[in-house]
């Protein structure tokens, strides 16, 4: 489902929630050749865009969460919740959802 | 399910339940022609009207819920309680089912 | 299903349990003219008949509940468990499953 | 299932269980004539029979259970294990199961 | 399915579980006569043939089961793993599924 | 599925995980005649291989197992992981899903 | 699923998450004879890539994982997240669902 509000710095996610956006499959070939959109491969990688203050433990404090905004990310094939923001897709999982992070050097 | 009563005011959330208005869509373009009702988009954004004192610990205190009256929420797309008061109609959640909080600045 | 007691008085609940009446939807329009039964929009609105001790907290004390018997309360639309008492109907909740108090001004 | 014994006071329920004899319907209407048994209206009231020790806590201590035998209680509509004990019917359910006492003054 | 052993002396039940013979019902009536096997009801009356030392609660330290070898118990009619050793079958369950203990006197 | 490795030695059971062999049901009568193997009963003896070091508590130590390699065990007949190392299958069990110890005099 | 990196070095697995590559069965027999991909046996045997630092405790502390990068693992035949990286597949464990280590001396 989609938001009224068309900036997605607008959203603060609560607890342990990582917003994330997915990393989009490149439409041309290195040779410049448009891909079709539906022979593009579906990508589980994304960057993190904001972050919540963690999950609550049980004496009532955040636990901080795994990810921090920027950091690119391996994500489960499943689960999350989709929200469009304007014309952008973006998803909401559960930090100890977030598979990896992908730091290259 | 309806209520009796015609005033939302008079509706008090127990414990970690919050209670939620969804955002309704615009039906005019910004040029002012009207959307039909079947072509608008279903949104998952909403104010808070009211809040619980919060889910109660292991030594029976409340823990404080994440958001507050007037909170701008996005909301999971399944779940919680709908509730019709008077002609509107409004959707009870639990504090830990709301995802983000929106703050357009 | 039914009891062989026919007076509501005589049930206590135990532990967490909360006797409920749903509120009736009324049978007439302001005007004075019936609305035929099928018509009536269901309600999930009750006032609390009587409550259990509450729940038993890992040392064995009672956890109160959190409505008490008078209250006006909204109800989940599903769950509970229905008994008719004479020719009346209640439902039994967990307390935990009351969504809200419902208190008119 | 049936048992072996005959004799319901042969049997000792163990940690939180509880047996019960459901009420059975009256099958004469006020006025002596007979109703046939398919019109009978089942009931979900019962008289407990005997009860368990209570069921462990973490320290292994046997937490008593809200029922005595005698009581009259109010039975949930489903779960509970049936027992045939020579021709009578009885119900073993866990002792937070029952729902509410019903005390007649 | 069966094990190699034909000596259910030979099997010393782990942990909470209770190894259990069930009651056979009876092939002949009163009179002599013989019952044919699909008449026979199902009982579910049995004796405790070994125990094991009880689950281990969060110290490491055995919890004592409730019934021992010897007792006559009545089984859940659902659950238990069976094991046919030689020519007899019989069944292992935990110790907080059995019912209740059968104490003639 | 299949193991590179084909020495079951090299494998080493993780946490409270037991490694156990089926006892294969003989393929002749005492009198030598040879068993079709379709008509030989399933077993549910095994012989455990090798165990882990146990479960871990939540102080992070090891709980130690309820059986030892060379014991003799009576396996639940769903559940496991079956693994081939050359020839032979072999099951991975936890230890708390082993029902008893087989102890021949 | 794919990734956009095709650098599995970048991946760093978070909490009690592991990394592992499954051993590819040989496509060739001893005496040299290529197998056709489709009488391939599948393996459930892997090598470690990378893991995280452990699951959290409940004071916030990783519990370090049972595997490390290099061990031989044996695999569940079901569960994992699996994710291809560049030509090469990868499949995400958490470090409990792994079975065995594998140690050919």
């Amino acid at each position: 489902m989609a938001t009224a509000t068309r900036n997605v710095k607008a959203i603060i996610p609560l607890l342990d929630r990582v917003l994330v956006q997915r990393v989009k499959a490149q439409q041309k070939t290195s040779s410049g050749i448009l891909i079709p959109e539906k022979s593009l491969e579906s990508l589980n990688e994304g960057e993190v865009i904001s972050v919540g203050k963690g999950a609550l433990d049980k004496h009532g404090k955040h636990v901080p969460n795994q990810v921090k905004p920027g950091d690119r990310v391996l994500l489960p094939s499943y689960g999350g919740n989709t929200v469009k923001v304007g014309e952008e897709e973006y998803t909401l999982f559960r930090d100890s959802e977030i598979l990896a992070k992908i730091e290259e050097k």
